[in-house]
């Protein structure tokens, strides 16, 4: 079942790039936090890995995915390589492409996460949830690591976006869509949503407690 | 033998009611500061399910029951969505009442959690650690979460009272007393326990070092 | 095959000797930010055993050995006792002493990680970084604990020292040299690269970024 997911070349490569810029983005938090090189190779492995890493340990797929195939630590450290020698380089990307290469890697990791967790046999409200941390558990982890409140509990459509990606896929699967099908649809309304969001500066509601 | 504490109606249902009192705690934690509504929801996770989790995932029983049984995390959310939209009622709660509400779930979460400790053949010691994490886990993660030191960390008979009902049941089941009767025993043993630092403002000691 | 590194009582020995001086300091850390006796203990154990209980979950040790066998919890709450009952002897050891102890502790953990981590088949890129996160994730943890960005992030080289010594033993096993000479020349290499780094005052270098 899982080989419906990972067999594919195409979706391993994806995964690897989602990896990167997500690794790219840890270190660059590292960086602006004045951490070391040691401090950069932590925050991106723990941003980039660090989702799926808890998601693996919670459905019962242990080792974990990334502490069995070393392709995806040395993606990951491929990233925080890029921000330490061409630090320059880094902090002239533009920033919506940035925010769209983001988009992306989040909206594969929720689809892909939930998609695994359904393989583990985990109930669909849970696998959506898995859904959700694979793709926002590792910038938590690096927040909490920065000492910060994680920016994801606070403000913007961010995991929201994530859990809507992974809802869609997990419906559409149990509509009896094929995988084929539900995948790409539960990639797009993450992708979108999170773009619609940060176009709009949508917000989540919060309420007012003294 | 898991039988013996899972089997029944009335405990079950015990133990969704303390899942539900330590979400809407966690939930008033996430309002109070500043959090939004995915913020919300998953520090109401996180506080009234993280203990548990972890505990699980260290004796062995994975995926944890909270991943498992679409209820946890169903009656966690029902607690964030309470204090979401009725806000003005849980904030005028009495204080007592919580506080009573929440020792009670701390007293069954420390006994069932030692009790599964010892299913999964747990060192007797270490299933009354188990038991105390299964209590202030949670709690825990919560304040991690929020960037504060954990409070169960730094003042009041919160832990420990979890620790010594888990180790008067162990206790008394190591003296070959029935399950029905060692159970009680310890969660009424953290009860008393805990209301009684409360009442009278018990705090553990502590050293001074400079 | 974990027999060769387990079965012999001086690593035993040694292997709590570790865990107490990692208690000891987690137990200081504590006391000098204000934590009662249950935050003394918490730190205590979570300093010198949490990053062997990461290393358990991720290989797929479970229970982690820190929860199966008492006498790690048992040692770690000793060291905890010290500084409570003994702070001012404590906090009178001379601090030479101390980093030399704490060097050997991290040397140990390391190469024992690692070697861990090889004999649950985990590739040996990545026991390599199992030995590191042996060494430093329990520091790690407790620095989370007490809401800091962990130390090992920002400055000094110590997880590159741990790092090093994993990698030096894990490199001269694929040369396929004896167990008996690769692990002393992994310890060998952590304590003397970690010791020299002190004397000199090395640091790793780190980016700027605004």
């Amino acid at each position: 079942m899982t080989a419906r997911f990972h067999s594919a070349l195409l979706l391993e490569v994806i995964d690897l790039l989602g990896t990167f810029v997500f690794a790219v983005e840890g270190a660059m938090a590292a960086a602006q936090n004045g951490l070391d090189l040691l401090g950069l190779m932590v925050l991106a492995f723990a941003t980039a890995l660090g989702g799926g890493i808890l998601r693996d340990l919670l459905i019962g797929s242990v080792p974990p995915n990334s502490i069995r195939d070393w392709r995806y630590p040395a993606t990951a450290f491929a990233g925080a390589a890029l921000v330490f020698f061409e630090t320059g380089l880094v902090t002239h990307f533009p920033s919506s492409l940035l925010l769209t290469l983001d988009a992306a890697g989040l909206s594969l990791f929720a689809a892909a996460g939930a998609a695994k967790a359904l393989d583990f046999n985990i109930h669909p409200f849970l696998a959506v949830l898995m859904g959700g941390l694979t793709g926002v558990g590792g910038g938590t982890i690096r927040d909490m690591l920065l000492a910060h409140i994680p920016n994801v509990l606070r403000s913007d459509v961010y995991a929201a976006a994530a859990l809507a990606g992974a809802a869609v896929m997990v419906l559409a699967l149990e509509l009896k869509a094929r995988p084929a099908l539900a995948t790409p649809l539960g990639i797009a309304a993450c992708f979108l949503l999170r773009m619609v969001a940060v176009w709009r500066h949508w917000n989540l509601p919060r309420v007012a407690v003294h």
